[in-house]
């Protein structure tokens, strides 16, 4: 679609559903191109905004550029080129064990970007305090790697938006993730990854029909 | 921002940043503003690509528009207003046992669509066999969950890029809701769910400002 535009042309007139039929699940990235400042901002941004759990974000974000760390994290990953053929790396990483002092530095922030009293927050943190409380560690962790999907979400839409690719990624060795990336002492594990980048003009995938369910198979309307 | 303009003028301008600032977690919705044929369609459409591990989409998506069954839904989500005030309610419901016919289907869908003869997939329909098989019966929910929830950050994004409005809540009765909308004999849970419409002008929390980590404290840069 568009072909006859450069890919900057198509992105003005291409619409959110289209972008996403653009994108896939990139194999092969163009090591030699890298994303510039404005774009790894505007993506970073974005990302940023995505909703989560009463907003609490329990995930970091980590952003891999490093070389060296990148060469380590694919020996993580099964070898797979993604890892060190694209710009960077993305890895999401759950809060593994959010707790009341999480949730006051929350509530610190709602009070501070709202300009409201602490003390109209209270019931608030009550009820966050209550919820967190009654989890498991497993439970905690399992929740919040839910909210860092979501935040992938946003990301993979985010990115196809703005002509960047990347490759949502599960097939990597947790534990050494977190040991390369120092996340367990911080309490956090890695989740889910996407390297992010520039599709090689070679990857086959790119070019083959995208596969879905159809929409008798997807959706069930009552 | 832009609030010389029409909804419809804005929407041309934004980035995609600017509308998910736009967007938030709506409390109360206009019962009286549905969304036409054209914007449900655009929605389902832009969510129906949201990409999945393997491809493999193990969600289905129910579109509940029937005023009896939101009102039931609404009881089993502690009477939550938003249940029966949005125009539709959009239920993710995780595959809870995926097995080898499923991805004998999937399979099917692939050869069908890039039209290749079956036996160039047996490779991969193998190794989608051992993933499946090698999990178990919860390992297999929470995996497919997850895929819903990047199903989730896909349709938030999408709603706020076509300028609706929606309310994505963990809060309900995962089994009454399997219950009513018959989802347990489908092999079904209802996993998280996204009533869509149209905020009412009253809702204080679309004025107030929105609350995000700061920079400092989402990302890791490496």
């Amino acid at each position: 679609m568009f072909k006859h535009l450069s890919l900057f042309q198509r992105l003005n007139v291409m619409s959110l559903k289209d972008k996403l039929a653009w994108r896939f699940a990139t194999k092969k990235f163009d090591a030699s191109k890298k994303l510039n400042q404005t774009q790894l901002t505007e993506l970073l941004d974005t990302v940023r905004l995505a909703p989560s759990s009463y907003g609490l974000q329990h995930y970091k974000i980590v952003v891999v550029e490093d070389a060296e760390v990148k060469a380590k994290l694919k020996a993580a990953a099964y070898g797979q080129a993604q890892l060190t053929d694209a710009s960077h790396v993305i890895v999401f990483a759950a809060e593994t064990s959010i707790n009341d002092e999480y949730v006051k530095k929350y509530i610190d922030e709602i009070a501070k970007v709202r300009q409201v009293g602490r003390e109209n927050l209270a019931g608030f943190e009550q009820l966050l305090s209550g919820v967190v409380n009654g989890l498991t560690q497993d439970q905690k962790t399992v929740w919040a790697q839910k909210q860092a999907y979501i935040a992938l979400g946003v990301l993979l839409t985010a990115a196809a938006e703005l002509g960047l690719d990347a490759c949502p990624m599960e097939g990597f060795d947790a534990a050494q993730f977190d040991e390369i990336l120092g996340l367990k002492e911080k309490g956090l594990t890695a989740t889910v990854i996407a390297p992010i980048g520039f599709r090689s003009e070679d990857d086959a995938y790119g070019k083959a029909a995208k596969v879905r369910k159809p929409h008798e198979d997807l959706f069930i309307t009552v």
